[in-house]
């Protein structure tokens, strides 16, 4: 059996998510979906993530073990005529017999954007934030750099994760503007259920003033999910970046 | 009565064009609509231009005479919280009163969007072409350079129009590539219907080597559609800018 590793993009507007579920569509069931309709049947997918119902990806990877010989770059083409226009399929490649695309995975990155205008983007309303009152982004980039480390995140998790392990190490924040654009870029080695969303939503607060800066460490060592902000809603969220050891990107 | 000039948005893949019909949603009744919801009833609107079905603009124009006296950053703020999410008013002035969107208008700037890769882009399927051949965007532009000065566009216009006067004037025209996204720019005086996205089609066409550079300025000399290329599709095409002389922008 060879193992392969499939990176996609995706438009998560389109879906409830990347795990597959009864009456909703999702990223796993129309890749199975393509996959099954060129190849008469889909092995089982591991995808890097769940993703919540509205999170785009920029990036995300699966593997799958399967017995057809066609080239990675057969099947590249193969999937993208045959899966919908919000699936797009960007590489291919064989990897280890044991490779998992997600208990191997390292890292990952997440992007966070927010329309910061008075006026709404008509463009913009699936795939950002429209926030229209001020954001001090240099007031939230140093907010953000109290997330980079190892820490409990377990004030910045949703109920039902039922996660137990809640330490994550954190080792790139920024929050960056161009224009009228301001964007929350986070990596780390792993992400709690609705973390980053939590996250944006604490950084919402200290623009609000309801936090400043300082206060974030004693959001995080509370582990009191009613200190840390609102869950910032979907459709600004995106998987950036996945990564793996000793695979080149 | 004053005489008020909006300026606004939209996405137009929400709408079969700016002008009102039976039995299609139009943005013209989209405002109309929010309009008569907080005001009663609405003016007669004077749009700068029709728009295709699925064509999107930065920036479009609107005329309307009303006695009400609502100082124009209101008028913005209430439209924008009665519109749909795929419209928003940019802005508001008064003007004088024989002033009208679409007589008035002395120039207008349009902008054909593609998204330039073997891969498609989920993202931009409804906000831009996507060509997955090679754009040699240098010989693209030097082909746009041919559609300046003053012409007889009837090789560029579908039938059905009714126009008479079929000749304009282009003061610009560019073809510029940022990374997979290539981008026509074309501003002129006034465009016949369908006239820039036959115009990317005919780019479209030097791409492919159905025709070189050169051969630009015989198709608009031969005033045959037959000569020109293909109608490219209208999720690429977006009203950029509109000009109005004496008016500050």
């Amino acid at each position: 059996m060879r193992n392969i590793l499939f990176t996609i993009c995706f438009d998560g507007s389109a879906f409830s998510g990347w795990q597959i579920q009864r009456n909703a569509p999702t990223v796993q069931q129309a890749f199975q979906q393509a996959f099954s309709a060129l190849f008469g049947s889909c092995p089982d997918l591991k995808g890097c993530s769940r993703t919540d119902a509205g999170v785009h990806a920029n990036m995300f990877c699966l593997s799958m073990k399967t017995p057809l010989m066609l080239p990675c770059e057969r099947f590249v083409a193969a999937l993208n005529s045959a899966l919908p226009e919000t699936v797009a399929v960007t590489s291919c490649r064989e990897v280890p017999e044991d490779f998992h695309a997600r208990y191997d995975c390292t890292g990952k990155e997440y992007r966070y954007k927010i329309w910061n205008s008075p006026i709404r983007d008509p463009f913009s309303r699936r795939y950002a934030l429209h926030y229209p009152r001020p954001l001090p982004e240099s007031l939230l980039h140093e907010s953000a750099q109290f997330f980079l480390g190892v820490h409990d995140f377990s004030a910045f998790c949703s109920a039902g994760s039922g996660v137990k392990d809640t330490v994550r190490t954190m080792t790139g924040a920024s929050v960056v503007r161009e224009g009228d654009w301001v964007t929350f870029c986070i990596t780390g080695n792993g992400f709690l259920y609705n973390m980053v969303r939590i996250m944006t939503g604490t950084l919402l607060g200290v623009a609000q003033g309801k936090l400043a800066p300082g206060d974030i460490p004693a959001v995080i060592d509370s582990c009191d999910r009613a200190r840390a902000g609102i869950t910032a809603p979907p459709q600004g969220l995106y998987l950036h970046r996945v990564y793996y050891d000793g695979l080149s990107q």
